[in-house]
């Protein structure tokens, strides 16, 4: 395996050099501990909004940092959580006096680092609220993961919940926002070839010449079964209508709860997908996969989607939430309402996602 | 190889459906012949920007249709020159009075076809001028090509060259700004991996395990040398000073001269950097290097234009000019002045490149 960097171990400083370069005027970084914030933070009165998670996935997270999506971006090593010392330290900065919601993937190390930054940053009087994603409707529970895993549900979500607090939504709002997105959003990937870890330069996974992946997992976990190569198009239907089919899924997650001042079991169900809904349609590489094949499986998907009935009225086609260099994609639908899609069209500023301004 | 695709020969037109299928807002879609085309095309009065090339470098150029940028794209088949008829078609489409410039890579067949193209547009009254983009320094001839390259520029020129239609700069202003971008733009790619066409599904070419090929042509043609794996640092280094230390670079290119009614032949020099310049940094991937390496290259280009004295003052990171799925990446330079650093900021709005709406 061949990859444009120096040593493994200086991957993702390196990574965060280049972008703190490149955009100066969007982002700083700090390096110890890392993270990447909104080069204007702290905006006094509004809600700073923090992601982060293992490092490998870029853009997200520190590609989405700036005006109207992600207020700081926390990345942890290479597939690995990032330690509650730089969400601690993250908040600290973009911390405006109106309260922080962390927006959480669903795996193990992340959400259990994220619980204790929220109480290392309570105790030192800052508000946070979390909300998970876990928007892969590919397996139950995964190598890293109780219960359903947090992938391109959140990218949205960031983009969404950006501009409400740039809109000037309250912590609240915008917490139950985030958990509203979640549960109307769901994800499913493919891969056609694995991933390489810089630091091991061996693929994670072996995949033969001639099969794929489906339900892969962003760190390479496996997926729901492995199957031959076959068709675009037949590729496109397993995830579409994995996801348009999906039973209702039920499950009780932790949040903080600030009346009561301890964190409560949420019970969250998912409302099925549904003739006459309104959906953004969300086509993602896996990294190595162009773009001209992500539009070949679009035409698909908008095709499913008419049969189906889901209209769709807002898409994102590229790479966003990827998995290193591997080859493959994954789809993400949300039911959209009004707001939301107000909130989608919103301006925003940030290396990897730029519109409106 | 494994692709998101269906038939290879139906790997064009389903990418087209697909883009058509997801930007309707932006673009349409003309199949017999081919061309991409503004949604809201023609403008009266403005003039028109059509750029084209084989197809397998997407974005380029059906990604850079829409407002402040190209009025059409003519794909051809992979790695194949468009159709005159394409470009005929095309022309006529989005003529809005004031003529047309099409950017031209400089391969053999593109000029070729393009020429004819213009005759025959011309022949029918619409005002074409054609300018050609040679700023690859890698190699002086090549395999598809007398003479230098097209190649990361062109997309720096599309953009410019459709800021400036959209500001309503006429014809003759144009194509003197855009025969200004190309000389003023310099090029440098390399691969760690072949490309695999569809239609073909084994590599163009073979690379071993530990080899890199520096000079990399945009179809996979062989670039100045076939090296041992090395650092990003030095790729970046070998790419950056091929470009800031390149000898003058003079040629003759035929341009159609409008007072006198025929082809004339044009000498170009490309004046060098100096320290001081300010330049546009544009760091490429090849289609199959995901964004963060793009970024630590970034990271090391910045260092080296630093101490070179140029300025740079504008940046693009990504995948923009791609060779399908090969892994690598390429440096464009970009010398800038205050009229060209006004219309890159200018709003644009396509599906692959958007900023200021």
């Amino acid at each position: 395996m061949k990859k444009l960097i120096n040593k493994p171990e200086d991957f993702i400083r390196e990574n965060l050099e280049g972008m703190a370069a490149a955009h100066p005027d969007f982002i700083k970084v700090n390096y110890e501990p890392a993270f990447v914030y909104r080069a204007d933070a702290p905006i006094q009165g509004k809600v700073a909004i923090i992601s982060g998670g293992g490092s490998g996935h870029e853009p997200m997270h520190a590609g989405f940092v700036g005006m109207g999506m992600l207020d700081a971006a926390c990345p942890g090593e290479v597939f690995t959580s990032p330690t509650p010392d730089q969400m601690l330290e993250a908040a600290k900065r973009v911390d405006g006096g109106a309260g922080i919601l962390c927006i959480v993937k669903n795996y193990s190390g992340d959400v259990m680092n994220f619980e204790m930054a929220t109480e290392l940053a309570r105790s030192e009087g800052i508000r946070v609220l979390n909300i998970l994603i876990d928007d892969d409707v590919a397996v139950k529970d995964s190598l890293y993961t109780q219960g359903r895993r947090g992938v391109g549900t959140t990218v949205l979500a960031e983009k969404i919940c950006g501009a409400a607090a740039q809109q000037g939504y309250d912590l609240q709002k915008i917490a139950d926002l985030c958990r509203f997105v979640n549960i109307n959003g769901r994800s499913m990937g493919m891969a056609l070839t694995s991933c390489t870890v810089p630091a091991r330069m061996t693929p994670t996974f072996e995949l033969g010449d001639r099969e794929i992946e489906m339900g892969i997992g962003i760190h390479g976990e496996p997926g729901r079964q492995r199957k031959s190569l076959t068709s675009a198009d037949e590729i496109t239907e397993m995830l579409a209508l994995s996801i348009i089919e999906d039973s209702p899924y039920t499950r009780t997650v932790r949040e903080w709860d600030e009346e009561q001042g301890e964190w409560m079991d949420v019970e969250l169900i998912d409302p099925l997908f549904q003739q006459g809904d309104r959906v953004l349609a969300f086509v993602n590489s896996m990294g190595g996969t162009p773009i001209s094949e992500l539009y070949i499986i679009y035409r698909k998907l908008a095709e499913i989607c008419e049969k189906k009935g889901l209209q769709i009225v807002r898409n994102l086609i590229g790479p966003y939430i990827t998995s290193l260099d591997m080859q493959g994609c994954s789809i993400t639908l949300l039911k959209l309402d009004d707001e939301l899609i107000r909130l989608w069209d919103a301006p925003v500023k940030t290396p990897s996602l730029q519109w409106g301004v």
